[in-house]
């Protein structure tokens, strides 16, 4: 395949469409940029609740710009924000495809460390500048685009489209499951399309195949009703922080492989195949160890760094907190200690099993001298989807025609619940076809989108549809 | 010896002296409890530079009224607050005492929490309400009062005095080492007097002769430099939590030993002599229990809760923080965790040199893919003092005669780095006479001194200085 199998779109010149999918695109990049500034400068903070008004004002925009470019598109409300819900019916024998996508937005704070406004959107550098323009309003806008695009250079889509672009994706959507049960008929379709990822790096575009999944808990030791006096207590009475320490060195022995009895019960190997998958991904120690700042490499003995943040599960303390904290020496036995632990899920494991086995480990090493309180937070499952099969390879084409570059195939090691949900409530599997980079800050200040990577993201979001039509025939 | 033999001063009705120091104190509870009251309005709050002036008004008053009882004193400044220091020179045989107090207060915060205000002084159900009631103006009070009872009723005093009263005592006394060291030949002294602790409890006055030592530091574990999301890159890097965790669960074994290579090396065993004498004291573990609410007993294994808490070192984590610590999951793995540590010595363990042996064990155990950082803040030696001897008997002697009953013998587990500097520069030993009690609420909301412990106390000061005069022919 190569650029001149751009589009099938030759054949339309007979039906009065006179140019390409591409060529729609290159001559309407000034106006793609200027309306995506538009959708990104509204503040649609989901975790704030000020921001109610500008939520519906983003939604409502964004209702009427898919309507504009020829899907049908409504506001379907939830408890929460509403959902944006657009479909173009193509065929009844066509592929149906389901996009996802979220239009609500991370807190911009800290605000000095911006360099412009959050939600004045800026181009410097090559770069877009703004909360959302990555996260996910701009990866979302290049699906909008790029069918937007083949409806005007083709007039029709080859593919029935159904597009869920939700509003609390940041704020864990929580009533997204309930929405996708109740809309479980009308949401079928036959593959999922989310880009809500990053690329392998700048120069290498990917398709992400797997995703951990995560369960999440609180664990809290408690000791004498108050703060006690280290000097005229101390030896005498159990410190929770010394006891809560000793119960987290336990969770891992000195592999570095969790503690936790049947932890791995369910854990498949790592396959031959993802094996020599990643070894054509280039890895240097290095490289890894000065972009994170660390001393030095460490994990489960006996499986690579891919293999640790993609294929095996975690048990992570994210935070830990006891007794005084203050400048300088406090004398104290602390009343207490708490801590968070999140585990990374990989495909069998099922969230509230392996909770409920960190509790029970929990409890039955804990010393009898003090109070321990587990809190299980749930969580979701890992996420896999073939990493192979017709439907990635249509996606691979796409990205192909799109970037100019065939892509890696990648995993990630983080938890994308929605991919979850879709697979278990609607019984879709989903492409994730990540434009972003590492270092576009999303979550963070200076959040931005590389001008290169939107545009070669609407090109491959206008050669997807044509890709997925031709499926059946592959 | 009995409440008949009360004072020498029958002899001095000759000398028209018609009463004795108890008489004398009994004539006088009143003028006593409001000479205190006028002093615990002073706010002398030592950690609040905006109490400047009420630190001076209360030393200007005490000085006052030191020169007002027939003791000569004077303010001598120092680098920081005025030291108190008064003098009576008796005879140059008779045995000289070092009386040490403080006239500065603890932070009065939360005030809310206080029945009425901390520096407006009021007498409820028996007791005395105040900041610094018992900790430190009510207890150096005692001694004030009772030097004036001898004095009045026997016109002399039979022993020299000298005595000192600091006023930074709640701000780690920062300028008395450097005060001792300069006044070294005009301090000298046979016995130093400090009353500054609590007694057994209601019912058993007491005489601790023995303080642990403690040595403090600050550890920090770095990892990665920033957090990172613990789902990019969980497993796949080390956990600062997770190493701080392991390596504290490190500083004891099984046993509750502390692990620290070395750390006993100075350690004296428990005397039989002191294991009969604790044998005296009266433990119940339900009561020990309920008091701290605690679930069960605990430290190091083939030791007494007493021991423990008195003749046995510690290893304590007095705080620890890293990561994610409000409502909810984060996920993320920290940038930094740290803790601080309080060990506390027993005599012969020297405070440097155990910190040196922590700081040498934890970067033995400590793994490389993070770096480790340890601060170590110095700290104080353990005190003791002979469990017998004629001084402690004098003292023994004079609760005797002030409470109606003999002292137990007891120790602190705290730390008052004061005895080992009287100690270490000055070459004196210091008998602990505590006259407050465990539920004085020092260093809390309502801070009070039991009425009969004020009146007993200042019974045994009048009585003490007889009984130490006669030390030599003891």
């Amino acid at each position: 395949m190569d650029r001149n199998h751009v589009s099938a779109a030759t054949s339309n010149h007979a039906l009065g469409y006179d140019m390409t999918a591409f060529d729609y695109l290159a001559s309407t990049t000034d106006q793609r940029l200027n309306q995506l500034k538009e959708f990104l400068r509204f503040p649609s903070v989901s975790a704030q609740s000020d921001h109610k008004a500008d939520i519906r004002d983003c939604a409502t925009w964004l209702n009427r710009h898919l309507n504009d470019i020829g899907l049908t598109s409504k506001l379907e409300e939830t408890a929460g924000n509403p959902v944006v819900y657009a479909e173009y019916h193509a065929d009844s024998d066509a592929p149906t495809v389901l996009y996802y996508g979220h239009y609500d937005v991370q807190p911009p704070e800290p605000l000095d460390l911006w360099t412009t406004p959050p939600f004045e959107p800026e181009i410097r550098d090559g770069y877009l500048y703004a909360r959302g323009a990555t996260d996910d309003k701009g990866q979302t806008f290049t699906h909008i685009k790029g069918l937007e695009a083949v409806l005007k250079s083709e007039g029709r889509l080859p593919v029935n489209v159904k597009m869920l672009i939700e509003g609390e994706e940041e704020v864990h959507s929580a009533n997204l499951p309930g929405y996708l049960k109740k809309n479980k008929e009308r949401l079928k379709a036959d593959i999922a399309v989310i880009s809500d990822t990053a690329q392998f790096d700048k120069k290498r575009p990917a398709i992400t195949f797997g995703l951990r999944g995560i369960a999440a808990s609180e664990i809290t030791v408690y000791g004498p009703n108050r703060d006690l006096h280290s000097g005229s207590y101390g030896g005498a009475i159990a410190n929770p922080i010394t006891v809560l320490a000793q119960l987290v060195a336990q969770l891992h022995d000195k592999n570095n492989k969790v503690k936790i009895p049947g932890f791995y019960e369910h854990v498949r190997p790592v396959s031959r195949k993802t094996r020599q998958m990643y070894e054509t991904l280039p890895f240097s120690e290095r490289t890894f160890l000065r972009e994170v700042g660390a001393k030095g490499l460490h994990g489960e003995k006996g499986f690579t760094t891919y293999e640790r943040k993609w294929d095996r599960p975690t048990c992570e303390i994210n935070g830990i907190t006891g007794g005084y904290q203050g400048e300088g020496a406090k004398t104290i036995i602390p009343s207490f200690a708490s801590c968070k632990i999140t585990m990374r899920l990989v495909p069998d494991q099922d969230p509230d099993d392996v909770n409920r086995k960190l509790a029970a480990y929990l409890k039955s090493i804990c010393p009898p001298s003090v109070k321990l309180k587990v809190d299980l937070w749930g969580g979701a499952s890992a996420v896999v989807v073939p990493n192979d099969g017709p439907w990635l390879d249509a996606a691979a084409a796409a990205i192909k025609k799109g970037f100019g570059k065939k892509p890696v195939f990648m995993k990630e090691g983080g938890s994308i619940p929605v991919v979850a949900d879709l697979k278990n409530l609607i019984g879709v599997d989903t492409l994730l076809l990540g434009f972003g980079q590492n270092d576009d800050n999303i979550h963070s200040p200076n959040e931005r989108f590389r001008i290169v990577d939107f545009e070669n993201g609407c090109r491959t979001a206008a050669a997807l549809p044509d890709e997925l039509a031709s499926v059946s025939t592959r």
